[in-house]
């Protein structure tokens, strides 16, 4: 009895050892907000899990073949922007004028170099276009037409701006429109709220990211997104900003953010998460816990995944739901929407 | 004998401590380069530190009267801007389409909002703006022709774009378009290095910035610029990044950077600084040299101001020279050009 108990002690430390160090290299989300299991029909949530699969499965293609974390996250985060599923790319919200504007920040690990656009509206995967502007320019950031310029300039796929168009977006829009003119009705006189844009949390969620660990070593982070529903003047969200919604660093760890951007730009979530691996010796999940929940404190929700160069994983997040992923160094996937 | 010497070393520490304890309220830059002696006249040295001496003493008004810290920087921030002698406001450099684009960002540190602009060509003060997004808006960051937009609306002074043409701005534009030619016809053939922009390091730099500390305690800081001449593709330096060339927090200290943007947002400079005084328990002098030193060792230059909760000040460069300066508690202006 007591050999027994002790043998199934050993089994479970065994176990215990081998959970701890099962290896993910590429961790993925699409989005943070409001997504509950009641209001998702079978065949839509089929749809998300297969679109996030399908993510996964292109970046692990890069990353078996050999190639760099960067080309797995250009090529994960190419199936994301290619979906309507996802808020960007085509599915991207429509700006308050009835716009897409995108976007976009990629972060080499080894390098750290960065590239980084927003509010380009003509450019199909603006995950290629801030890896040009890092690869290509001597800047890490352009913004509006100049970057649409820069990109169709370095021969990036260039589409109309109604490729963009999806009707649930436009719909949202349409919804959108209709609370904040009835909003603006109630706080008639009162001009300041009437600037604040609609308060409607699950219009600021949905962006697309993706961390990958090459066979090298080496981390890439990126992360995509068409905004917020609604948004006005010129508004630019987290995702963009170097060291706030994207941050990669071989030393410490690759990120990328969803949420309610203002928060994140706000705590610079991303690289404040790096530098409490760096200065205060934390694991990457507890790291990402500590500032998600400063996140959480001050008032703002979403969430983010990070990854580090050994291959743990954390996507910690305080909404109902985050679209999310991860897949192991032997290939298999794992793919999460509820809490 | 034995008595004096006794005296003699108590008198010395005492001054010591006294040194040690001189309190600052306020410290600025107007931007960092080749700034040498050999090539400023009398004048333009005498013009810098009047304007130098006048930004401070309008934020040290706003102190003494009791006023926050936001509003002193914004007071400083409005001497610079505008004064055609530093790149922000009326001074501003030209984009290679011959534009004054002009970015800014402020950062209240009790509360840890923030508000930037990129990109605007129409707002007399864009410090003001930043503030105004802050303020007025429930966002951190506005770009472009929206950002203009909404500068308008909440009844910001709007100019004309000529307002900010000064000859020497222009000329400089000239010099940036011949040498740029000259590159390319060196060039012919490779397309890559055409998009790459001046190699001109001069070029990059050029910035204001203030850190203030008001009677309440409170940190602020801002940042204003017309970014690098000849810029192309709507290029976004640091200054508007929240994080990298603009943070602050009562915790730790108020941060503003000047130079070659594009390190300065991979390195996530101003946070970073943050970080390591609460993750490492620095000081603003150590932490600031630290991520100052690192952004040296990476090939880029420029310089940064720091202030802290308790009056200490640091303003580390590795260029020739800074425009910058600093005021303490009791009003005595110290202000610097070399190194």
């Amino acid at each position: 009895m007591n050999r027994l108990k002790i043998l199934a002690v050993l089994l479970l430390a065994t176990l215990t050892v081998n959970a701890q160090q099962k290896k993910y290299v590429m961790v993925i989300h699409g989005g943070a907000g409001t997504i509950l299991k009641k209001n998702m029909t079978a065949e839509k949530e089929a749809a998300y899990i297969a679109a996030l699969t399908k993510a996964l499965q292109e970046g692990y293609k890069q990353i078996q073949a050999g190639k760099s974390s960067l080309d797995a996250v250009e090529a994960t985060i190419h199936v994301m922007e290619d979906s309507p599923l996802f808020n960007a790319g085509k599915g991207a919200v429509f700006t308050h004028d009835g716009r897409n504007e995108l976007d976009a920040a990629i972060m080499n690990g080894k390098t750290l170099q960065a590239g980084a656009i927003a509010g380009v509206t003509t450019i199909k995967n603006p995950i290629s276009a801030a890896r040009a502007v890092m690869e290509k320019s001597e800047h890490v950031m352009m913004v509006g037409d100049g970057a649409d310029k820069f990109a169709k300039e370095v021969g990036l796929e260039i589409v109309d701006p109604k490729y963009f168009w999806t009707p649930e977006r436009w719909n949202g829009l349409q919804k959108a429109l209709k609370e904040d003119s009835a909003k603006a009705v109630l706080d008639h006189g009162n001009k300041k709220s009437m600037l604040l844009g609609t308060k409607n949390h699950d219009y600021k969620f949905g962006t697309v990211g993706c961390v990958a660990l090459d066979k090298a070593g080496n981390l890439s982070a990126g992360t995509s997104t068409g905004g917020m529903t609604n948004k006005k003047y010129g508004r630019v969200g987290d995702a963009p900003i170097i060291g706030a919604g994207t941050y990669c660093n071989n030393e410490t760890a690759g990120i990328s953010c969803t949420g309610w951007g203002e928060y994140y730009i706000r705590n610079v979530v991303a690289k404040t998460i790096s530098d409490l691996m760096e200065y205060k010796g934390l694991s990457v999940a507890e790291a990402a816990k500590i500032v998600q929940d400063k996140v959480a404190k001050m008032g703002g929700d979403g969430g983010l995944i990070a990854l580090d160069r050994k291959g743990n994983v954390t996507m910690p997040f305080n909404t109902e739901g985050m679209y999310r992923g991860c897949i192991t160094a032997d290939g298999k996937v794992e793919v999460y929407i509820y809490k």
